[in-house]
């Protein structure tokens, strides 16, 4: 996927579908989560390391658009990267495919704050330079 | 709520909250489901009778901007509206507050298929005029 | 519905139903959840006054049959009752019927800790009253 | 594991925790289902090949009883068997653990139905056929 070097894969599970026999919109919200939380893992030491120093990443906005259904016991790809870092503000932008077709695409935007007093602070150096060595492996 | 005519409350269940302790991002696209629902039932019939005529509403966009955090079993009241009815599609806003505060607000955008074929179908005329009266009383 | 005198409503979510056309088994276990909540709101204060006096209700156990499919958008009326308080253990027993037909039944268990500690606790004496008043009320 | 001759591994979402800062004990339920689901692909040509039979299998009764909480991002070590195969109806047994420590543990009752018509049907028997080699390997 032109742009993304890094990617984790789902499997639509029974319990995400719905009655329209498909998987439900918000079971991609849940995916974009476990796809940040492969590319932490891959390149920062895992989002639980940012927990781990009184940090938590709040999401401020989500979009996404489904250009095609996903079905139960599909295999899906979540490409995901890391677009944008500035102050306590960092973006995430996917793409999610099936053997190669667009299922859907989206962003979301996060904020890093405390976690005793969910004030935002800048996001951390280490963090900053692990996202910018991600993403220059695949320009 | 400026420009909306119809809202409806949800309350935040245990099992919608996350381990920070606040409601998780991808519970209000659940809430904004519950709303269209809601929207339906008082406005055009349901939902149901929109599925009992052969017809789907997929959701083919969400976008939602989380302006504070919710916590458990709190009040939120989902504000929403249908902004635009055209051939197939339809779109809806939402403002969701707690106590008049703005919490998040965000739009979904929903195309209607034909159950069986899963082929586009023109937004039928009784559910564009009911929509078209539910939003003349709002304005 | 005899033996119990607390029931709360839960309306079927789209988002609880799967390809299946029906609500989903791990819904039931939500809305069992939304049942205790309400049932603790109504008569000890809520969940809510546990949780700020530094005690978590941890769920050790979940058992429940399933005697009719609940479809999506039915009401569901859930009956709750606390059946058993002793030590730092007590249990909910529940039945869950659409228009007095039964849908399924059930019970939890439950363990007070400390939240700081994770250590059980007993129950105490303020939430040992009230459910104690609550059950004689039923009786 | 003991008995045990098939398992899968889960990975804890932060979807799936909850403000007691665990996972939710209503996401075991949907593990239990990813370990039938995985056990089926596993045996017997996949959950899929029973519903492109016409073929639903419904889900009767849950039992989980919890032993130890499990947290964001830990493993988890589904282990599950067909115990009991009589008529139109099965039964599964779990254990979860993490790192050789029991988490939870219990059962799920199935009953296979005609999709169109939600009648019991007996379990076909290529399926009986394929767990009962399944659990003959486990003996």
């Amino acid at each position: 996927m032109e742009g993304f070097s890094f990617s984790t894969d789902v499997r639509v599970r029974f319990a995400e579908t719905d009655a329209q026999g498909i998987a439900h919109h918000a079971s991609f919200v849940v995916w974009l989560e476990v796809a940040r939380v492969a590319y932490l893992a891959h390149h920062a030491g895992g989002y639980q390391a940012i927990r781990e120093r009184g940090l938590e990443a709040l999401t401020t906005e989500v979009c996404l658009r489904y250009h095609r259904a996903a079905a139960f016991d599909e295999t899906l790809r979540v490409w995901a990267r890391c677009s944008d870092v500035r102050g306590a503000r960092f973006t995430y932008e996917y793409r999610i495919e099936r053997d190669g077709e667009l299922v859907a695409d989206g962003y979301t935007k996060h904020a890093v704050v405390e976690h005793e007093t969910y004030r935002p602070t800048r996001v951390p150096d280490w963090l900053v330079d692990a996202i910018a060595r991600a993403e220059a492996s695949s320009a």
